[in-house]
């Protein structure tokens, strides 16, 4: 007796910055829930709206640490110099075990550490549909110095370039139709 | 940086076969999403309106022996003489981890297995309002053998008897209130 044929291909969703990942996540959330999202652990408090175990995983430094031991994280990453999130990993196996299509929403360093230890996913790279446009969406609030600025638009210029690391672009001109080429990509397969 | 100050108290439901278990985890599930529920893994086909990754985990018998044999369930048993039914660990563990309120809802071999690994959760057996009342459930539908009833009143005896190995007991007279009762003991801790 079993429950399903074979399993699924994961899909990792990467991109620069700003880019919009988490929203085309948000809008695959709401409008495909067939769709498995992993839900990250991180070690930085929740903001206003946001559920543990729905959006974020809450955890301590101790509990974060713990994770690293014994190998439960799939990729971990540390953002802005203190606050670390991290991909669990039996959620993923079951997910694909089960035959359920399944996404991680995950930044460039994590999709790099998810490659060496699953090759065969399908890596998807999120685009801005112009630099000028990931310049608005990075610098839009004004509220930097000029070096903030230029560190953050040095930062962006890299992590466009690794486009080429990935199996497919999606260019994110419009968060529904950007996520709905996200799951035809997944369930099409 | 820290997400909670401490890891939640795992609450284990189990009680006898018919008494009702499903129904209020069911009802938890709806009218307490505070409360994270463990999603078994089986190797049973899904029955129709059973989603994956929300009811079950439905795996192949390959998918789960790789689990059994990684560790990664928490408990499992075999049902019914054919299909598997497993706890995955590190949801668990999850959502311990980040202090949300968190329950099990297992058969008696289960509840046993996870207090020789967690004997510090707290175990809760749901009882029948009487044994009138389970035989009612149990043999209900009027469809089987006399040995069959026999035998399932049999297993109802030896089940009813399991209720001393458990911290509390909860009486089933109506699945609304067996839920609060079950959800403040989870969250009044």
């Amino acid at each position: 007796m079993s429950g399903h044929e074979r399993r699924s291909r994961l899909v990792v969703l990467a991109g620069p910055t700003a880019v919009g990942k988490g929203t085309v996540a948000a809008h695959i959330r709401e409008h495909h829930p067939e769709v498995w999202i992993s839900v990250s652990a991180t070690t930085r408090p929740p903001r206003p709206g946001e559920v543990n175990g729905v959006h974020y995983w809450f955890v301590s430094d101790e509990e974060f640490d713990n994770m690293i031991a014994e190998d439960d994280l799939l990729e971990w990453a540390v953002v802005h110099k203190s606050a670390r999130y991290g991909t669990p990993r039996q959620p993923v196996d079951l997910a694909l075990a089960s035959g359920r299509p399944a996404m991680l929403e995950i930044d460039l360093q994590g999709a790099r550490q998810v490659r060496r230890t699953m090759p065969e996913a399908l890596f998807v790279f999120l685009k801005p549909p112009s630099w000028e446009e990931l310049v608005r969406r990075l610098v839009g609030r004004g509220t930097e110095t000029e070096e903030e600025r230029e560190r953050r638009l040095e930062t962006a210029r890299a992590e466009l370039a690794a486009e080429s690391e990935f199996d497919t672009t999606i260019v994110n001109h419009e968060v529904h139709a950007a996520a709905n080429e996200l799951v035809a990509l997944m369930t099409l397969d």
